[in-house]
């Protein structure tokens, strides 16, 4: 029985996907436009998206750093491109202190500028380098339509920068950066994800290229997950960002940059999330188990409480729900909000030496008997729930995976049952744009794989790459 | 022998506050004025804050949430006193998207309003209550003068809301928060500190009341490290908060606010530090141990690597510095960062059956035999570390607090040599500005204890309160 303030998945996917944010209190609208409150629910996921990430990052030697919130407008304008990407969407103050400020200053839309101008103050010499920072971090870009965690005026992110004496050294960096994200959302958020270059067009604005990580949701809609970015010395140009090299001589830097953010959130709800609320992937889960008294019974009571020492004891969140609802409406509720395992325990499970599990992804229901180590049935169970959502999330992502070798069957596709879709590119961004005819659908990456077609797909000319394609969030 | 590089702290306290702020590599300027970077070993300092402190928030049932960073004008109208207070320090955002704004919205300089109109949207009855959320962000507020850590545009910080059913469980909040500051300030910062409420002229704009954590700094200046505020109904009323009581009865809800800043890195240095740099104490250092290879002999190596496994895996951070430059450097980089403990191994101390253990608050070294357990050895020394640097802490306040009973005798304190100075008053702000024309002494907080005199020490008339007095940062 689905829960009753959700809409079905099937019927109406967007609706479905704001009414399970909603209902799961994962984040509110404020009064503040296109602006969210991230509620303790969601919050929760974010901090355990940040500390597992935040420990890759320093186990590959990054370090945290926090640069301005504001950018005054000169130093921002020195990068030509990204200036001229961001112009159109960034938010300006003008007045501090009550006083009309002599430069306006804009809320970063991102900080390449910032962490530039502090290289060109840091860095003399090739022994210097590598400098690698990350900055956990809020962000502002002035969108005019707004989605929760998808698309939002302020989110939540991490922007890593790093700065390199060679370019072999600054590329190996964007592209372990990937890997590193690749990593992350198929080992802890339980998403496969198909990586590739980003074509001209879509690159990020000031970067040599752009290295992106991209998820497929339920719907067969595509999402641009992570990216990272190699910028070779289009920065350090702008910048100066000088050393002195090996031979003594002074040479430009290489740069990175690389980011994700709070959209993960939206990614778990619209991979593993069905009818009855959020799925959460185990380990990333802020509460793994919940444990549910059935009844008042003293030896309920006493059981549920001896459960969660063990399991904190192991190191498994959980919780006792002992409010004053009944079983059913608790059920509901450990399952809107996506716990993984729920264990019931009722007087006459206890007489008949046994308990109930039931765990969220297939909703199975399994008595287990007391004299079973729970801890350890807890902790397989909550491994077979991780690898069973990422392989239902692969199985979706191969099922919707096309090839197509003309116009008409990326239309047929992305019509009736939309997906990625493979298709030989020339290169030009005029075919790009065509395809973009097709309900929106755009690159999503160049892959590296053998081409499927000598032509491309549009304008059969002579086919340069294999594309990646797909209607986006 | 002192870091050549940083100005003794007797000669010119200011200037050495700076340097060491430099020298240790903490924080920097930028291109935006008053707003500075937070550089990775300043960075780390503040995440080990965040992890401790969070962890103590988390056990007494806060949760954290992230609210946005703007707020609209008329929003931030609603409470007068609070807009009132904050009006001539915030920064405007005029600007979004190339548009100007239909109204302009502030930089948040604290989130009172955001949280109260969140909690009037999803407070409706006693059974919602208490609510205890947290949120860790970034704030602006326009000061003219900056100093590193102490005062900045842009900080980080942490801010509690909470919202409760009545007056006397939110006043045990506000009570219970100061608490955990004081018991963090004293474990964690081996700062000791002093608790009171604020007079009426230095409560925060909107309060009921402000209690606060007041330190006293090496040379004898005052620092307001953290405060927490009872609200009563003022802003439920202002902004709506109603809930349905036990007796079925509309009620406004009581609520409350606490906050500590990034300024508390500033009171580390300025209680513990020395002319050699920085001085942490082990359980706020985010690296515990520095191992120092003497030599490039293989056997000194391996040790180094053991005694560095051995450190990990029982969780004190810690790591080689074997770059190229002389030990000397490595001992004095290692001093001006804080590094607590030292391990230096060299050849001719193995052939020993020794190595040398250096303590960064006393700079004693110790010859410490390879038949002693090192791990247990550098325990113990880090937990007596700790407890030095916080006896040393409470000498020097014990040593610079005193009574007064003249404003004569107060100059002369706050002439020869300042510090907390107690002294009855009568209540009146009259009396305040009066002591504020002696250097600036301020009231810091009015104490829980009995008057030292029945006369106000400014105006001779009745005293009411037990007055601590200082000159502040």
């Amino acid at each position: 029985m689905a829960n009753k303030s959700i809409t079905s998945r099937n019927i109406d996917f967007a609706k479905w996907y704001t009414d399970v944010v909603k209902a799961a209190h994962l984040c509110e609208y404020s009064s503040v436009k296109g602006c969210m409150i991230i509620e303790p629910n969601g919050y929760a996921i974010w901090e355990e998206m940040q500390k597992n990430l935040d420990n890759m990052f320093k186990e590959s030697g990054h370090k945290n750093i926090y640069m301005p919130l504001l950018i005054p407008e000169n130093l921002m304008q020195k990068e030509g491109e990204l200036i001229n990407g961001f112009a159109p969407e960034v938010a300006w103050v003008t007045i501090g202190g009550n006083k009309e400020l002599d430069e306006k200053m804009c809320i970063r839309p991102t900080s390449e500028t910032l962490f530039s101008d502090y290289y060109a103050l840091k860095v003399k010499s090739y022994k210097d380098l590598p400098l690698k920072y990350n900055q956990w971090c809020n962000v502002m870009r002035w969108e005019k339509e707004t989605r929760p965690f998808l698309r939002s005026r302020e989110f939540l992110w991490q922007e890593g920068h790093t700065v390199h004496s060679t370019s072999t050294e600054a590329e190996k960096e964007t592209n372990d950066m990937l890997l590193t994200y690749k990593r992350f959302f198929e080992e802890y958020l339980a998403i496969p994800v198909v990586t590739g270059r980003k074509t001209e067009k879509e690159k990020f604005a000031g970067a040599e290229y752009t290295l992106t990580v991209e998820a497929l949701m339920y719907n067969g809609v595509a999402l641009q997950s992570a990216t990272s970015h190699y910028f070779g010395q289009k920065f350090s140009k702008a910048y100066n960002i000088k050393f002195l090299n090996k031979d003594n001589k002074e040479e430009y830097a290489y740069q990175t940059s690389w980011g994700t953010t709070t959209r993960m959130i939206g990614a778990l709800i619209m991979v593993h999330s069905d009818d009855d609320g959020l799925v959460l992937p185990p380990k990333i889960a802020p509460l793994k188990v919940a444990i549910i008294p059935i009844g008042t019974d003293d030896k309920v009571k006493e059981k549920t409480k001896q459960i969660k020492e063990e399991l904190i004891k192991n190191n498994i969140s959980c919780y006792i729900d002992d409010t004053e609802r009944t079983p059913g409406f608790k059920f509901a509720e450990a399952e809107v909000q996506g716990i993984p395992v729920r264990i019931e325990i009722g007087a006459r499970d206890l007489e008949n030496g046994c308990l109930t599990i039931a765990r969220r992804d297939t909703k199975e229901r399994i008595t287990v008997s007391l004299d079973e180590n729970i801890v350890e049935y807890t902790k397989n169970l909550l491994d077979n729930i991780q690898d069973n959502l990422y392989k239902k999330a692969l199985e979706n992502q191969k099922s919707k995976t096309y090839e197509a070798h003309t116009l008409d069957e990326v239309k047929e596709i992305m019509d009736k049952h939309p997906g990625f879709v493979k298709a030989s590119w020339c290169g030009s961004e005029e075919c790009e744009l065509k395809m973009k005819e097709i309900k929106g659908t755009k690159s999503r990456c160049i892959l590296d794989e053998e081409l499927i077609d000598d032509k491309c797909i549009v304008c059969g000319k002579k086919a340069n790459h294999l594309v990646l394609w797909g209607i986006q969030y």
